[in-house]
């Protein structure tokens, strides 16, 4: 089952060699790994300047400005927080073969379903030449090769930090693989590559998603689009809803949990909607709304029927008014992408029925949707946040990184 | 998100009421899915002459013959046995609304991992109408809506018993769609319809997972194929090892954890190959062999390069002399569908690198590959068998019919 004929030659031999190492990598102990990750770190301080030149000529050819330039550009400081992160993972327990459950069946034959690697991983993502380096060493704790596409703003920053990983002493070759980026082509090898590649995972924009979701022919977990909801029920505080809203939508709008969208019950719209209204544009941020939030407030815009299903990524809101919980969860749950949802209420039956009806992968009461993160969760890192309901959903990182196998030991049983 | 614009209006209809229905499903109590059930199960006997009725016009219209028509044939007893496989249902242990995890973060946060429905289960079959209650009844337990797609073969059948099941009391509308089978536009709306759908899973032949793994666009479990190896290692039991290799290629040949290859130690082929053909050739089955194999004994054709990787899905087999383990776990890892593996041996050690080392689902030490099976394993039902090592992997039930859920409680907190 080696793939389809269609694969270039040079991504094949890339996800051959990966396959191979994968085969290593699975029956590496725990000190093994951990020793090859510690060689990445050590190995990313000592070829710092060599890192920070590769870094500039990508950075002079990219021409970009602001938020993009800043994406790109790696420092020292940087770097250092990318070995630091290296050291971080180490110290993480290891999921692989954990024994997830053992039994005996009557006629005696010994089940156990134990945790075992994926395989090999793919990566795809964007601009920002430190996912190179996570997505690496979170592939090799849970004994996994990986094969890494990464943007073409990129280029040489990624091309040099993974030679700079796969040089390490001990690294199985192909164990991590970086593919063309100077192509499309590699993209579409990489996930279509049933047999070679076990799971792709898209990190990046709707655009990205969208087009691994629609052309993938290996397992795909699909991440990130947030278009994330803070309802705001009759007996919410005021003040919390506040600090919850502009917290949401303002600490960093250009991320996956940032709040999108606020919801007002009606009972307070006349009270509230001025007031979060004076204070997001005093945030600088845009706020458009339905018919009703516009007549309640100035400087707001009309919002557009796309409005509602948009993810803005930037310093814009846009506020409905709905009647109950159930019209708030009903709308989220037409608009979200599934992704992060809040309730702000005083009321434990409002904030039950929210909980549990809406369908979301993290649903909050009293909290900001900017917590669904790896991180914030005590996962000690994270590997992106699946929307999907297949496999894991929401924040994932090691553990969600591995597969299972069932042994079965017998003594010659035969089914009757 | 509703799906793509291309589905045929009849199916999105189908579609949309599932999705609505799947809402209402995730909130029903145990008892009251129980409650369903039992209706089926009681519809089902109560409707036993219809049944047979429908069944009769499609097995005179397929005009089958031998296992074909016996596959799609019901008679009051394999009636009585899906209601019974029904009531089975009910007392299994409901996993919904199973706390997987808890804990609280530092910042007083508590998050809670809980166990819910897909939502949307598609699931496209062949000729079996059994399935057809099969999958209803697996996804309702676990509070799912499903739509089924199934064979040409049974359509009558399959349509009076998703009436049946449908017209239980208190059902909600939607939960059991069935989709035409008088086009494969309905399979290709199914499996694309993203945002409509949580899962596909295709139950079939070769040809069937392949079209829906190569066309999907929502998440798929990749079932069945199985090109199941037996290695009969140099210590192996000969009586053991005939008894287990008989009983996996013979007792259901038809089936994907039916043994398809045996891989025997080059130390004791001399001994071994000829009285094993002979007990193979004895009960019917055509023996495929290397030129080692053919040279050992009489009544074997030569096997090609294609026989390694066939699943042959009836009484034939091809045997394989390898020098030691390691060749049979190599052998196997590049050849077998990933599915069911069994080493025979009296040698711990090689066991254990067998178990280790073979990249399958399941993987056996003196056993036969046949009890790769939900009911074997003792899951009480079964959905199907993983190939895929995403989501789940092996046979699989009502656990692996659901995803999970993060609910995060808190007091205003937000993210510094």
């Amino acid at each position: 089952m080696w793939g389809t004929a269609t694969i270039a030659i040079s991504t094949r031999e890339k996800l051959e060699r990966a396959r191979a190492a994968s085969a290593l990598l699975a029956q590496l102990s725990t000190t093994a790994k951990n020793e090859l990750l510690l060689g990445i770190a050590d190995a990313l301080e000592a070829h710092e300047l060599e890192i920070l030149h590769a870094n500039a000529e990508d950075i002079e050819l990219a021409n970009l400005s602001g938020a993009m330039a800043d994406r790109l550009l790696l420092t020292p400081q940087r770097i250092d927080e990318m070995a630091k992160a290296v050291r971080d993972v180490v110290a993480l327990p290891d999921p692989v073969n954990e024994v997830l459950e053992e039994w005996t069946r009557p006629n005696g034959l010994l089940i156990r379903k134990i945790r075992v690697p994926l395989g090999v991983v793919g990566i795809i993502y964007e601009s920002r030449p430190n996912v190179t380096v996570d997505a690496a060493t979170l592939a090799l704790k849970t004994g996994n090769a990986v094969v890494l596409r990464g943007g073409k703003e990129a280029a040489r920053s990624n091309e040099r930090l993974a030679e700079i990983m796969s040089g390490v002493s001990g690294m199985p070759a192909g164990a991590i693989e970086l593919l063309d980026c100077g192509t499309r082509e590699t993209v579409q090898d990489l996930i279509r590559a049933r047999g070679l590649v076990d799971v792709v995972i898209p990190r990046g924009g709707p655009a990205l998603i969208s087009h691994v979701m629609e052309n993938a022919l290996v397992p795909v977990i699909e991440t990130g689009a947030g278009n994330c909801h803070i309802f705001v029920d009759e007996s919410a505080d005021f003040e919390m809803a506040s600090r919850i809203v502009l917290n949401a939508k303002t600490q960093r709008p250009s991320v996956c949990n940032a709040a999108e969208k606020l919801l007002v019950h009606s009972g307070i719209a006349a009270d509230f909607v001025p007031r979060i209204v004076r204070e997001l544009t005093n945030a600088g941020v845009e706020v458009r709304g339905d018919a009703e939030v516009c007549s309640l407030a100035i400087d707001v815009k009309p919002a557009t029927k796309e409005d509602w299903a948009e993810e803005y990524l930037r310093l814009c809101i846009a506020i409905h008014i709905v009647r109950d919980t159930d019209e708030a969860i009903a709308h989220i749950n037409r608009y979200s992408t599934k992704h992060s949802e809040s309730i702000v209420t005083a009321e434990e039956s409002n904030a039950r029925k929210f909980l549990g009806l809406v369908d979301s992968a993290a649903v909050y009461w009293n909290a900001s949707t900017r917590f669904t993160d790896g991180g914030e969760f005590g996962f000690g890192v994270e590997m992106g946040v699946s929307t999907q309901k297949l496999h894991c959903r929401g924040p994932f990182a090691l553990r969600e990184l591995t597969s299972s196998k069932y042994q079965i030991i017998g003594i010659g049983q035969v089914r009757s």
